[in-house]
């Protein structure tokens, strides 16, 4: 037998035990390693998407773990292969699959969302969603390749170009992710947040940090381009503040990549998306390009992964950890092991 | 001695008379012959912009006429030439000219409303604004050319393709045109619009038209895109419904150019922005390729310029045609004719 986290109403998480079947024609069983808790994790733990989420429901989107067994017809992998997944299902019919856009299909299956997800000891996904992951990899760190993906599709929505300057408002694990992979393509980063500890976790990580409560946003930005304004902003706060912030740093032509989700409409000042003629672009998940990538980075330590984790619990004490997060800004991410508690599954999982 | 047209304050024009100066280095003295009334001089005469213009101010700067004298220098312009002017001075050093969006350079002399325009009876400009109309193109047509090339400009930024769905939020007439030069791209363009007057225009245009009071705007698109929703919209109301409904009608990926002025911050559905990875795309006047196309577009009469005129009436008339343009709905272009009313002026300007 073995165990999964299972979210049942808001704010209650519990731990029970699963049974598996075979995995289906074209399916791959696998063995969880580490999971991450992510942002929408904890948005439906606090109940915000039970209109969304069937309970009792299977969260986890963010995992690295090996094959355990493969379905007929999968003919790629085997048992002990170390993976990652990228958690989509589209229909492959509807306008955006045909028009080459399936992580946006409109009928998006996200796994771990709209399906059951990766916080448990034995999980079936399709073949398909699999990634391969290089044996040098550890496969903790390897649970930061999700989040990595679209921290790259977002800085690829952006189009950001070596020597750029580019203003990230927010500066939580996608923020600060977004910010290294920027850093990465050569831009000249800044990262603007209010919790002083994330601002310390992010200079920790070499990023230049500016505190948007005590510092004028606009003069730094004049004094930092020359005039010229940022050419590419993130907007990564999910705040009213943070979309007002990311559109005054811009300069002419400039580029605001919308990362985070906001639920009610808000106030934006069109005028100067004219004046300037600025852009701005929605990103939303990855694609398989970006997951590629994101494996490289993690690999090569460009992401500096290890870093990034701020904990490993066991996965039966999701319930803590998950209301350890909702404190907030002291931590950057959790992943839960999904190894212990079992015996059969030590052996096969790490 | 000539006439001019000036703005004194709000709601108040007058015709006075006017000296005119030998025209300096670089400098071209014209003698205007058609000059359109734009959204924008209705802005000023209202008193919108009192802030910016500088009483009495000589407003105008959609036009078309011939050249009058050259000063020092002028090697490429002679009397009579027949020429439109884009009415842009840039200052060439400020970040956004060093990045070559000189056309939104940060200290912009917009000639028409910082500087001295084009209602007038002589105009004296840099005869780097100057566009050279040809021969053929009646002179009354060419006053098109300016807000053609705003459609121009709009269509480009927005990156319109062969065979996309387009809808056109705002059918006055830069909407109209807007819809026309889509059309000419290939497009298949609907135009959205509360007015039955400017519907009615645009039908006898040959464009197709919705009227988003009466028609539920998101079936019709849905059902005019087999579900996919439209490749591009054009933002050109200035309301805050037709932010809404440009935002709405976009399918995944698409692209939304905003064209109005919103003088105040607007409420947007970012969620959507995110949901569907759409763009959002600034466009402001136009550059000189823009320019030169529009005189294309007219003269070969992919724009019925004749049909958009509503009415010409003489330069001394203004003050009652800017008052009746003040009703809306009821015309798509006025235009000023310069050449009546002093003997002087008739033989060179037609």
């Amino acid at each position: 037998m073995t165990l999964a986290v299972r979210y049942l109403s808001a704010r209650t998480l519990d731990t029970a035990p699963a049974s598996s079947a075979p995995p289906g024609p074209g399916e791959v069983e696998l063995a969880p390693a580490y999971v991450g808790i992510c942002g929408t994790d904890l948005h439906i733990f606090h109940g915000d998407m039970d209109a969304r989420v069937s309970a009792p429901a299977v969260l986890g989107h963010e995992m690295s773990g090996r094959v355990v067994r493969v379905g007929p017809g999968v003919l790629d992998w085997q048992a002990g292969d170390a993976v990652t997944v990228m958690p989509l299902r589209w229909d492959g019919t509807c306008p955006a699959c045909r028009s080459g856009h399936q992580h946006i299909c409109q009928h998006l299956d996200f796994i771990g969302i709209d399906s059951p997800g990766a916080m448990q000891q034995r999980w079936t996904v399709p073949a398909a969603t699999l990634i391969r992951l290089p044996a040098s990899l550890p496969l903790e760190r390897a649970a930061l390749v999700e989040p990595t993906a679209v921290a790259v599709h977002d800085v690829g929505r952006a189009g950001v170009r070596e020597g750029e300057h580019v203003v990230v408002v927010g500066g939580g694990p996608v923020g600060v992710l977004i910010a290294l992979v920027a850093r990465a393509v050569g831009a000249d980063v800044r990262v603007v947040e209010l919790s002083a500890h994330r601002r310390l976790l992010a200079q920790e990580l070499g990023l230049a940090v500016w505190d948007p409560a005590a510092e004028d946003l606009p003069a730094l930005v004049r004094d930092w381009t020359g005039e010229a304004g940022a050419d590419v902003a993130f907007e990564v706060s999910g705040a009213a503040a943070g979309v007002d912030s990311a559109v005054e740093v811009l300069g002419v032509r400039g580029r605001l990549c919308l990362v985070a989700i906001h639920p009610r409409p808000r106030e934006v000042n069109l005028h100067r998306f004219f004046w300037r003629e600025l852009t701005l672009v929605g990103a939303r998940l990855y694609e398989r390009r970006d997951f590629e990538k994101a494996v490289t980075l993690v690999a090569d330590g460009t992401i500096p992964a290890d870093r990034l984790i701020s904990k490993v619990v066991p996965l039966t004490q999701a319930p803590a950890a998950f209301e350890a997060l909702e404190g907030g800004g002291d931590v950057m991410k959790i992943l839960l092991d999904c190894t212990t508690d079992t015996d059969e599954t030590q052996g096969a999982a790490v």
